[in-house]
């Protein structure tokens, strides 16, 4: 791990030992050539490696397995980062490049420092299923991450109708299908191991990868829920808009509706007819002022048997 | 049932009887190893049994079938509780592992333990039968539940299109899609018993499968036409929720420019220039008052044409 | 017909008559199993005929056919009766069974009635054919009454956009899922004899089951066109309640904008300072009421201009 | 053609030339059946030839081909006018009927008229091509008229959102999926031919036939585009009409505005109190004018601000 | 080049070299055939090369392969042109038709002026590659046009959602698709070539199609996320005109709401009565003031707790 050229020279390969080099920067194509020709390796997987914005894909020959996946970094926040992770499984051998030096795999590294048995013990093959498991367990903790974010969003729109929330849905919506097309290449690649000349992968090791597959197809049909979620969650902004559009014009009509004919009638009693008998009664003002709380009656009584209130 | 402990003592495997051991709590994992050791079966399953949040699976071995199925069991109110039950047969032994002491088979124990003869006499297939019987009927009973639910809700858009429904609405298609997600396991589970090298089942029990398998494709035609009704439901909201507001601008509509004309009128009688001959005739209050019942007898008419009244 | 019990003493079953008995009323379990008996039939049919909740099937056996559909009896109105009629074939017998004494195959029982040379001549898989023929009829039927009642709706929309339409839309839209989901299994019964093992059918008969084949894709070709067109509709629907809205808007904002500026200028000249110079001008009175002329006319030209008159 | 049985006397059935017969008005059954007893055929197609509300269809036997296809007639404006032609090809014969008289062939018809050498003298499947190329070229004129009245809309949608384009907008769509469903059978008729066992197209005229299945390809391909088309237009309905909703909402908003907060300052002078010291002053009448104009003015930048000006 | 025919006269074919031929302008049916001629090409493929209106076709021969596919010219703005290309490789000659002189293949053609070694040196397959790969970049840079479109979409919307901008997102939405169509009929050629009878191409120049393929797959899923992108911008557009709505109509209501009532009670003490005892008194000014400065704050306070300020 980081200077590899250091570690070549002390690099004694034996049939005896597994190894597991895992190479950050995948942009140092010598260093990566070195190593492809020590372990005498196709040269053709060079660019599959180096070239990070590639599908992701799976090669099974008959000494090795190359393949590559998406990782998934789930950062505060919802953007998920990505990274393209490449794997050669060849006998005891199990080489690993990444783009950069992530925290992918830091439990697992943890474990083989401290000389944690298992790990230790059991074949490359075996290692490569603690590596996708890894990968697997981002892979859920950025659903999760994404579906914690989908449960603020229906408080939300009750509380406050605003296209913000859209915006995040949809971004939301795009990371899920992000989220579901990195899945496939992994489950692909494991489907392959499984069914491929798998000479490879031991056969006390298989149940473990049966076991990730399993976890990736449960995975794909909570993200397919998640978006089925977020879809209704399209729905249920646009109630709420219309509906806080549909309170703001009741407000608006009861108001309008109540004192626009009452203005009306003081309207009348403002004019300044010289013949209006009714501005010489005694009893004129107090009667205009009954009738207008007649009539605000009337109207109330009227909003509230159409149950705008 | 219940403390397996003190029953494994008792227990003497014999060819003669049929032994159905319902474990509930799979969380114990050192009595469902000692279960497993005890029936000779295949350990792999051990995880699968005790890891609850696993997506459901077949597994068919040469002397046992393993599943693990997802149980509905439609509480009061919209929340549907899903239970993961793993079900191991194997000769005239029927093992099934539950999550907690639900109450999926009351009925059935219930005939087993009056020694209601066929259940008791037939083998471990039928009772197998029996059991997944009693599931596919919790199904349709949250189908039922969900579809009633559902018939509420034309009645209270009507009423009052409040977004409240579509969050409900949203909240009955996310369990629909659940129900639908749960169907197929036990599909594919029966398909597998039917059709594998069943020498697990006896050929006079397969027809109840068969039979099984019916209802649960018609449970799947059922589900997705609720699907599709709570979709429509969404149109009925949005076309409510526009009517709403249809009804509140057009009472607005109808007050304001009933008034509003009739106020200018008044607001011109009202001005006190010197010069304004009008207001010194004498049937000048009653010919304004006559031209305002004009104007507003000229609004309605408008009104009705359009409609609106 | 009618009273099975009675007409089993008379049945000579011989093998150069062919048989019809359709049986109404499929609860009388005991009379069907004297008849399933009666003819030496595979016990087993007995439930798919009396369990008429079942989703239809097809059963092909070396010396019969069983299968049953749903029939659909279009009433007056929208709602489209369904029935399961159950139908076996074997050699010259055909039986079947119906839920209630419906109209379903009258055309025809009135046409072996009057002894109508062809169909009393010709073997039961002819019979068949007629009855799936006058099934198929129903079908058709139901469809162009959803048709019909299809076509009415753009113009009560565009008359009246209510929600009580998309109510009935969606209702519309359900029978003709329904109707799909009926076709099919009538579908896939026919392309079973058709193709099976079809000593049942005798070769000159299969060019009339290939053309109700034929007429059953167009049906469902139909129903398809008709779901479209009815999501259209609602299209349609939402545009016409956006336009009345729209209306609605435009009346409200012209009045509203020509006589609040004028409301204005008479309140203006309402106040009561006294030093108002323009009051006590001679042609103050008149100048204003140009004034106001002037402001509306001004206001109709924007309207004119904004095409909302 | 015409009066088909003048001309059947006159018929020299001979290997050494080629036929080609079309009939029109297919109702005529007894001459059809006349025909085709004259030319040995198979006396089934009869009823596919005259029930003209069949699903097109293709039958391959050993010594000929029928099919039947709906052919397209675009007539001035949005009606598509479709047809069922039923083609017969057996050896040097080619039988077409139609249902009317109608101009599909005109051109072709001509062609030979004239006696332009290619058709006249090539064979019976040459001439099959010419008329299927003539029914693939009315499909695409139907498209481009389709197209063409799609292009019109959003123009027309820009101006003056109304219900009506809606309308317009599903009955393309409609006709669009129409289009669709003929497209196939045509496509299929033609693989038919060019993979069966094609005695009965020589191996010269099959790359002709391979060009039309491109054709048609591309046309579904188109067709599709279409489709889209006409669905996003949709969307554009919508955005305009509740475009045109929030400029009629902004005017109404900003008169009244404006107006209503000016309207109230002349009503407070216009009160009657005894004890109002602004009516004696002086100033008190520009004072209040020039508050006025504040207002306004106030409220003006507060619209441009919030860029409703 | 260019002038073709005078190209010919130099054209030693010999097996040593390696020949391509690009021909601009395929209307000229006469050089294409002579040129077709000279290799000893099928003549089938002159229509196909000369049709440029054509669906995208592959066909293999023994001898060479031919193809056609849609290049994508990204000008500046939302237009791309769409032009036709033909290939044919035969052994050493590769021939490639295009439309017009347009820079697809600039790059290259540099390359091999400049005599840069690899290319020159190369077979006639791997300089399809090249040209291949060149036209899959153009697809590249079309895709990042049309995103980079998109990408300023969603801050106009937020600025100011206008109908014109559904208008360029469903312009968008359909080069999208139009970009996917083009796609395939590359990938399928590709797939043709590589696993075809390819003795066409060289084993050491497969790879270089592998990844090529890869690209196109890669390619495809990048346009369908943006074809998804660009429908939840539908939904974001929407939400804003909707919240600009809201906005519109929130001014609208607390501007009348506030003022209406406050100018009724103006009016009221505005009427002419002589009886009202209130106009007398000395405080009746500024209570009536307070009276409404107290309105007023309620009124503001209700929106206050409405959140609509």
């Amino acid at each position: 791990e980081g200077n590899l050229s250091k570690i070549f020279e002390n690099l004694n390969y034996s049939k005896n030992f597994n190894f597991w080099i895992n190479v950050h920067g995948v942009h140092d194509i010598e260093l990566i050539k070195r190593l492809i020709d020590h372990f005498d390796l196709d040269k053709m997987v060079v660019q599959d490696i180096v070239d990070t914005t590639q599908r992701p894909k799976v090669e099974v020959s008959s000494d090795m397995v190359f393949f590559s996946v998406k990782s998934l970094l789930p950062q505060n926040g919802l953007n998920i980062e990505s990274e393209q992770i490449s794997f050669i499984l060849k006998e005891n051998i199990l080489l690993s490049f990444q783009e950069k030096k992530g925290d992918h795999f830091e439990y697992i590294r943890g474990r083989l420092r401290e000389g944690k048995g298992l790990v230790r013990k059991s074949g490359a093959d075996y290692l490569l299923y603690l590596l996708l498991d890894a990968i697997t367990d981002n892979y859920y903790t950025s659903l999760n991450g994404l579906e914690s974010r989908l449960n603020e969003l229906p408080q939300k729109i009750m509380d406050d109708p605003k296209p913000e929330q859209i915006f995040k849905l949809e971004h939301i919506k795009q990371s899920l299908f992000n989220l579901r097309k990195a899945i496939n290449p992994l489950k692909e690649a494991i489907i392959f191991t499984e069914k491929g000349p798998s000479a490879h992968i031991h056969s006390d090791v298989i149940p473990f990868f049966a076991d990730l597959k399993d976890q990736l197809w449960q995975l794909t049909d909570e993200t397919d829920l998640s978006i089925h979620r977020s879809e209704g969650l399209t729905n249920l902004f646009f109630s709420y808009q219309g509906h806080r559009m549909n309170e703001v014009m009741k407000v608006l009509t009861i108001v309008t509706s109540l004192f626009i004919p009452l203005s009306f009638l003081a309207g009348v009693y403002g004019m300044n007819f010289k013949f209006m008998p009714e501005l010489d009664w005694n009893y004129g003002y107090p009667a205009v002022l009954a009738l207008m709380a007649l009539l605000a009656l009337g109207m109330l009584l009227f909003f509230k048997q159409k149950k705008w209130l």
